[in-house]
């Protein structure tokens, strides 16, 4: 039988961070098999006794690793059992940097990095834009976006739109390039006018003749000749009006959307 | 003038982790002003040598901080230039988890945690299903959801919903609370055939007096008493159905989506 290491994800709040941090940590050793458990909102001691417990009923033979990112001294001496392996992977960063700045650390429960409102509200905002300006709709309000993602179907322009709206706040349009676009090798002209905010999304034909097929196998639009079509007479509908490209192939979410973050900051900062 | 320490948050990736980290981390110490920038896809020991002389021309007096998640030993060698205060957020840990697990870890260059295809096709189809299933939109396709957010009207169900497709893939449907629901005490019935999949997403009069103030200024809808009457009547609903019920009142997106999560993942576990 093959042996599984447990993994749990600890935090005051939400504990995105440590399963992000965690993740990108295991990954480096694709040999070992996990079990991943996410517990959030562990704020009181009581809370701690219960979770500590809960995971030592479970061990196997090997002790579970824990990643936490607890401050609280009182916490994370009862999550120190010698049943499990504690990795706080923001206390030794969070006591160098207060020999560097000068200054004690707050250590504040639930303090976290997403709740100024201000930030807040423009991501809610971002997000009620992207999604009513998804896929061509309502084009004429394009005055109003931070970002325009232009591209031919599928090319995975939605995906990318959420994203950035989600976490950096950008209020992102997306266009789909249509056949008149395509055959005439023209942008609709409110496009054309706000130029200086549109990011030209690229697509290898294969690729999209994947996703294609995935949504509407065996038809015209999903060939291979029309994607390969498609994918070359949206590059030169890039070129024509001078675009920013970013390919968006077989990448994540995240690495495309960050691509494309630079491309706009090199007009302006969006990121911060 | 008041001091501004410099931060750089450098990867070979998106540098979402890092600037994640780094955030968590400079929260810590309001007192402190700082100005970020993002620096990701840092692949070569030249990006790393550009990177380094960029850094050290905006010096001030004081040695920026650079918050990295790059395990190349080479352009780590190169980044730790004594102009600046490196802070390597992996590297201690996967140093410690070698020895727990008895394995090399890979420390490759771009092996990241968001490149499992299936993973990210599935994000890709909860993006799709929840924007194309937000605010009681084709309310008969709840059969394929994952999730279905039921509250007022602007207590924030759309941002929860997006942020639970994008960053968990959970194919989320919001549907509005409208006044027929209201004023009879009772969901329509494509909702409660799904009810094991149902949240409430709940809010304070205040707050969502606030937030239609925002959007329709001296409104009906807007006033303080519509806001009482309409949470009052959402909390009668979610009593009379016995759905689990989530506060959204003035917490980050992240937190509302994670406790919405849990709620779901006491009828099965869909965050890992």
């Amino acid at each position: 039988m093959k042996n599984i290491r447990h993994i749990y994800y600890v935090s005051e709040n939400t504990g995105l961070l440590a399963k992000d941090s965690g993740k990108s940590l295991l990954c480096q050793f694709p040999g070992v098999e996990f079990q991943e458990e996410l517990l959030p909102f562990i704020r009181t001691k009581d809370d701690a006794q219960r979770t500590i417990n809960a995971i030592r009923e479970k061990c196997g033979e090997e002790k579970p690793i824990i990643f936490s990112t607890i401050f609280d001294p009182e916490i994370n001496k009862i999550l120190q059992h010698e049943d499990v392996i504690l990795l706080n992977i923001c206390e030794p960063f969070l006591t160098q940097l207060e020999g560097m700045l000068g200054k004690n650390a707050l250590r504040a429960s639930g303090h976290s990095r997403n709740v100024d409102q201000q930030i807040m509200s423009n991501r809610v905002d971002a997000i009620h834009y992207t999604i009513s300006h998804d896929d061509g709709t309502a084009i004429m309000d394009y005055e109003e976006a931070d970002l325009i993602i232009v591209g031919v179907s599928r090319s995975g322009k939605t995906p990318i739109s959420v994203f950035l709206a989600t976490q950096m706040g950008i209020k992102t349009a997306n266009y789909p390039l249509v056949e008149q676009d395509l055959t005439f090798c023209q942008l609709p002209e409110d496009i054309i006018k706000n130029k200086h905010k549109v990011v030209g999304l690229s697509i290898s034909p294969d690729v999209l003749h994947t996703f294609r097929e995935q949504r509407y196998k065996g038809s015209h639009y999903a060939q291979m000749s029309t994607c390969k079509r498609e994918t070359l007479q949206s590059k030169r509908i890039f070129e024509k009006y001078d675009l920013p490209v970013v390919f968006s192939d077989a990448r994540s979410i995240e690495e495309t959307a960050t691509q494309v973050a630079q491309e706009l900051s090199k007009q302006w900062n969006p990121i911060f």
